[in-house]
């Protein structure tokens, strides 16, 4: 699929909450990366908790169909308190949690890194820096049931958590792929993946580390590392450093993957990329933030950064050096604008969304 | 059962790796803090990795015998690297783990306080203080299974977590009596429960907080508050001040309680409770430290800590002030000696075990 093509269909979904603001963010800076509509062609469709609220339906088969065609799918954030399914749980009306599942989209990718201009509430991250990537398995584990779990009676609960071969191994093999792909993060310069699991007590984790270190003899040229997910926590907070690339199962990635976003300024700076064999969903791992939904006060670099992983996705994916040196200009516009101290308010600037990206769009401007 | 008794029975287990001199440790600071051997009788089983190397069982059914009997149990560390069970996990050989099950010790209390003297990774952690206790479920959850799961050829493992209501109730409730029972422990005085799960995604987890909240009913003096395990990492890192008491499912537990002792000095500063209607056990939550065993730098503290949680357990259980009075003792005797700057190496200091131990000792002399 290395052909470049003129033009690539984006299926958005602005979502709850604040999704429209910082959704809409998202669009503008990548219009101004691209100088303009010509390269992506951005197409609204609905989905959600208000969609749900509105017309019964949390999914409708146009937005899903939409998004399995398109190119790529950019998404606000999903949820709004007190609207949750008749299972009573919110999972039946998380969009991005259906896709997941709908797409095989088994790869989330979770970059977790301090960026200039951005305080830690580790005391130490500063003069350490931090700048790793969770890669959380995105379609087993204890996500398996996801709502269908069993009740028996008003008196005992269960959920299975299910592990595959082959699930596991083709994560493990992108974690490999990706710790090659990232240039030189670790400070002394070697490679490492670190696969994070709970062997010791739960056979289907054991077999999660069993599969992944047969997947690791072949990239003798990458450190293997294992970390059980309590130990990881406390990794997290006094050797964040250390890490390179961390593979783990999905919900103990669901976990691990907010506390390091609570490093590095929290889930307001944290992009994801999900990730399957022929769609790619991109989104900022917060919530629909309701209680500041439409005071123009959300921070949107979290999308902003989720759309530059879009760029670099599809650009590799098509061999398009029109996406990844976008990519690129939307990074370093970030990097430029934080330095300079244009700061939301969860990063304890006040910084309104609109001047942040007003004022990526100008320095773009000037790039591009 | 509020009848002091002349001389209580504790079944001793010192384990592995460091587990001998970190037991050794608080039972001289036990005895220093009552004046001797009258009141405690310590008497010594063995259990463990390397019991099971020596003898090819981990768990002797004397050692099982008399703990139960006992009026309390005391553990070192547990755990030798590469020592496993033909199963390929290590839960077969932990006997802390094996003992939870065991004698149905339902409720594992780990406080989470930033001591005087101990420096927080968390830059803002002196101003606010870190002060609450994590009450995790012992003996259900996603540790039902426990190396029990099923592994189908080798393809598929699984894992099915178990929540009942009846385990739930009395979980819930013992965390409703903590915060009664801790005076004044959150900043502005209120007290507060807080149920961590993941309602939005488990249908079990949706169960346990669903339950929780009917036991909550019979506290109304006390806050309810719920956190999705994913955003109670962002919390402990970036609000630790607001919390009381903290209660959820087992593997939760096991994480966030790893994350808490990392954010007031790590394991090495972590005491544990294990408590059931008739048992009690007490060790420190850290691991056996083999890369360290018989260099006497292991920190002790954790352990005298538990120390001094067993003895106030014991002391309430039977209307004995002697022993909540050599409890509140202990911790004086640490508060001095941490604020005097006796750190072990894990805390950024020098102080070997046994110096550490002896400061400890000196203090309780003159205050007994
Ligand atoms: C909203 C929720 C269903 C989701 C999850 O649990 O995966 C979220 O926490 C995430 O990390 O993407
Ligand atoms: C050693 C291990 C089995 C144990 C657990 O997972 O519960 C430990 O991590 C703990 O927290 O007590």
């Amino acid at each position: 699929a290395k052909n470049p093509k003129n033009r690539y269909e984006i299926a958005v979904v602005q979502g709850d909450g604040i999704g429209p603001e910082v959704c809409g963010a998202g669009l503008a800076v990548m219009r101004a990366a691209l100088g303009g509509d010509g390269i992506l062609n951005f197409s609204e469709y609905r989905a959600g908790a208000n969609c749900y609220r509105d017309t019964g339906t949390a999914f409708p088969a146009a937005t899903y169909d939409a998004c399995k065609a398109a190119d790529a799918i950019f998404h606000g954030a999903a949820g709004i308190p007190g609207v949750t399914y008749p299972d009573g749980t919110e999972a039946g009306l998380d969009f991005g949690l259906q896709l997941r599942f709908r797409l095989d989209l088994f790869a989330n990718i979770r970059p977790v890194k301090l960026h200039p201009g951005v305080s830690s509430p580790l005391s130490d991250a500063a003069r350490t820096g931090i700048d790793y990537v969770i890669l959380r398995e995105n379609t087993e584990g204890f996500y398996a049931a996801r709502g269908g779990g069993n009740l028996v009676r008003d008196d005992i609960a269960s959920d299975t958590g299910i592990i595959t071969r082959a699930g596991t191994e083709r994560v493990v093999r992108k974690a490999f792929e990706l710790s090659r792909l990232r240039n030189g993060a670790l400070r002394d310069g070697r490679r490492r993946v670190t696969v994070c699991d709970k062997a010791n007590v739960l056979r289907s984790l054991a077999f999660f580390r069993k599969v992944a270190q047969e997947v690791a003899n072949d990239y003798p040229d990458i450190e293997l590392d294992f970390a059980l997910v309590d130990a990881m926590t406390v990794h997290l907070v006094r050797k964040p450093d250390f890490y390179d690339v961390i593979v783990t199962e999905n919900m103990f990635g669901d976990i691990i993957s907010d506390l390091g976003a609570a490093t590095v300024g929290g889930m307001g700076m944290s992009p994801t990329a999900e990730i399957g064999d022929r769609n790619g969903f991109f989104q900022a791992a917060h919530g629909s933030a309701p209680d500041i939904a439409g005071q123009g006060i959300a921070n949107p670099y979290g999308t902003i950064l989720s759309a530059a992983m879009m760029l670099d996705w599809l650009g590799d994916r098509h061999g398009d050096a029109r996406l990844t040196e976008g990519a690129e200009r939307v990074r370093a516009a970030v990097a430029g604008c934080l330095t300079d101290g244009n700061l939301p308010g969860d990063l304890g600037g006040n910084a309104r969304s609109d001047r942040i990206t007003e004022d990526l769009c100008d320095r773009l401007a000037v790039m591009a």
